[in-house]
């Protein structure tokens, strides 16, 4: 049994979805289908999410909302004549839609926001539905409420609960093929939820962990995971085999094929992902598992993700002072900020934060404590800062990977302001200013995965030995 | 006016306290001495500290000490009559340190160690001043207690109070030479303790802050500090400057030529620091300041450590969770445990520990918590590591230092358990295994110190561009 998960672009047209059926026809084990709200058509187009989201933010500032309305219920009217659904079954889904833009009175903010972002994927389903049915499939909608997808409450930032899982088994049951929306779930008290933006992917997984399904694909736009981000190198290699570790430090930073949190309970459940293309149905994709062989690839990919700062902390005899670097820690924490990484001297600390999360009034407030409380001597803030970080299970097995990738940014003229690997871990960490970010990035996918060993020169040739 | 202290084999016998003086004279701002107790004469010599620690830890079991005892009065007697004092002279020195040598029935055990080991000093310190004097040089021993050095009163591990360097000021106004002796002070209650092994470096640091000394001549046995431990390298280069930060770090493992803590008091008040040789004054020593000229000489030394352990903690989506960081080290501290180093990746994080604290019962304790309180998913302790660091202002400013660094350990077949450099740091750290350590070393010290620009080939000269 499959889970299949479809994103915006493959639901964003009549002749996207007939590619989905297609391809939900082509494997009698695909039998739980998670959709999106419909995407873009083209570059210039607007997803169908961000239409509600502009419907609903109007009728929250007291508008009508009525153009963007319009425009939704455009969209779907489109996709069901091209389906060559009956005018009834397009009229019911379109009353249906409208119920869930009614804002009633009264009615919070931010469940008024989670109901109409979730109207997107709900009447998505209902249309795969409908059109399953209508080529002959036995096909039913599935509404997470009747499923039992429990969720916790936080308006746009729904998690599930573990009880979940053990009332979603029973979708294992249906003997028609389930058409899911994806995307939000309910409280235990019946308040819809959304996930965070791009929660389609967080849907498919629990689904596939909770039925124990052999496979969970999700179809997007692209044949695979590539090794680097497509926009800085063109025909990047395409992964074939990933971990989860390897996925989730590379989805941490510049991929964002798939959502950050949609791994963990496949990966809890020990279900393979593969990432497949809608477009390309025959290509094979990338398979996320628990453990690859490690042969010629130590490296599965490089990353890179802009917007840091770093605040560097030093006091003389810092190092004998036990607990200084769980105050320090403390007091970031009492400031609402999550770090990144701490590299540390003797006596200093470095603290590497999200820019955008380090405001003026937050950075004044947090120097004076570090200068009060802590008695630290030197405080330096820098921004600007970028992450750019290599990848791979058993790279710090093979000696020689930082050489290869020091050497690589030293011949592009990139000075590392930090380096940071700890053991036992997937990927190594340098820190660059920002300008620096994407020459690092070339320089080191040119290194890992351009050169041969030939161009690699002596070096490269006793570093494999 | 200069602060000069004198260690444990420039006191071991009359002709080192010879020259001692003979320094002394031959530089009229020499007007404060610190002196050490008397240590070894040659290698299978027993310092009179560790004689001093043997009686007190006899007489604390109830034993006589007797024979640790007489040899203790015999190291102070043959100096006394080698330096020609008079016998009257050495029968009062012997007299008082037969008095410091008397256990009260009721004294604390930690406060009879303290009051013992100061006594090698402190007897020093006495024979010093009345050899000077009989030489003709007016000279007087100074006790810490008139002096005002108050410190904290844990035994043993004493600390110098704020307070004291206002005291300690008055020292400016003795018109003879002070001869005062190191390594402990007194509380404001009035009882003596000692600062931990090898702490008259402290107290002349403590002197020389106070007194607002011009510089702060610490003389020892060797010309200078050298740039790696000369235990791994015949003639390693001699360092003739070097930053207080970049000395901190060295000192920190490796490089035992000066105390850890002492020289907090000069960097504090601005005052230069020199090492010197006893033995060979002529010779200019290490300087040690605030700043320094960076030029060719990016890197000041190496040192390494061994005796650490890493506790690998990871658990999926970590990163997404506020305070794990600090909870871990919160959990260490309650241990009482602290740490050097937390490198970490996207979902886990290291911590480096001195694997002497980390306990097999600790280790049980500590696991058990993490996995209870912080539900970690995999706990990985690795023992048998040590630290291999770089130091050297001004490291980070140049590009391709790290990449010349990881390429020598590469070909010097070292595999990098961790990497650490943090921002506008001095030094740049490598976790290796143990048995790598002295390998690590000296292909770090080959590569810095020892290679010619032709040697470094290609890539160095592209590096120093």
């Amino acid at each position: 049994m499959k889970v299949a998960k479809f994103g915006g672009t493959s639901l964003a047209s009549a002749a996207q979805i007939k590619k989905v059926c297609k391809i939900v026809k082509a494997d009698e084990q695909r039998r739980i289908i998670v959709v999106s709200a419909p995407g873009k058509r083209h570059k210039e187009d607007t997803k169908v999410t961000d239409l509600l989201i502009q419907y609903a933010e109007e009728r929250l500032a007291g508008q009508s909302g009525e153009e963007a309305q319009a425009r939704i219920h455009g969209r779907y009217a489109e996709i069901a004549e091209e389906l060559g659904l009956s005018r009834e079954a397009a009229d019911r889904i379109a009353a249906h839609l409208n119920q869930s833009l009614q804002y009633e009175q009264g009615e919070a903010p931010g469940r008024f926001m989670d109901r109409v972002k979730a109207a997107g994927e709900d009447t998505s389903a209902k249309l795969v539905a409908l059109y399953l049915q209508s080529v002959g499939k036995e096909a039913v909608y599935v509404n997470p409420k009747e499923a039992g997808l429990l969720v916790t409450g936080e308006p746009g930032n729904a998690h599930v609960l573990p009880e979940a899982y053990e009332k979603l088994q029973s979708l294992k049951q249906q003997k028609d093929i389930v058409v899911f929306p994806g995307f939000f779930g309910y409280t235990p008290e019946g308040e819809l939820v959304t996930f965070s933006r791009g929660g389609s992917d967080v849907t498919g997984s629990i689904l596939a962990a909770a039925i124990q399904a052999e496979l969970y694909e999700n179809f997007t736009d692209v044949d695979s995971v590539y090794a680097v981000n497509p926009n800085l190198i063109a025909q990047p290699k395409e992964i074939s085999v990933i971990t989860y570790r390897e996925m989730r430090e590379l989805s941490y930073s510049g991929f964002s094929v798939f959502h950050e949190e949609a791994l963990y309970p496949a990966y809890q459940a020990g279900i393979p992902v593969c990432i497949k293309n809608t477009n390309n149905p025959q290509a094979p994709g990338t398979m996320i598992v628990s453990e690859r062989a490690i042969h010629e690839n130590q490296v599965a990919g490089i990353a890179s993700d802009k917007g840091f700062c770093s605040v560097y902390v030093s006091k003389y005899l810092l190092n004998k002072e036990i607990g200084f670097g769980r105050r320090l820690l403390q007091i970031l924490e009492e400031e609402g900020l999550s770090y990144e990484h701490t590299p540390s001297g003797i006596d200093n600390i470095s603290v590497i934060l999200r820019e955008k999360d380090f405001t003026p009034g937050i950075e004044r407030r947090v120097v004076d404590r570090l200068r009060l409380e802590l008695h630290a001597e030197d405080i330096i803030v820098e921004r600007g800062l970028a992450l750019v970080m290599i990848v791979g299970e058993g790279m710090r097995r093979s000696v020689g990977t930082s050489a290869r990738a020091t050497s690589a940014l030293a011949n592009a003229k990139v000075n590392l302001e930090m380096i940071n690997q700890g053991s036992s871990e997937v990927s190594m960490m340098f820190g660059v200013k920002e300008v620096d970010a994407d020459r690092a990035v070339i320089a080191l996918y040119d290194e890992f995965f351009s050169k041969t060993t030939t161009q690699a020169g002596d070096m490269a040739i006793t570093l494999n030995a």
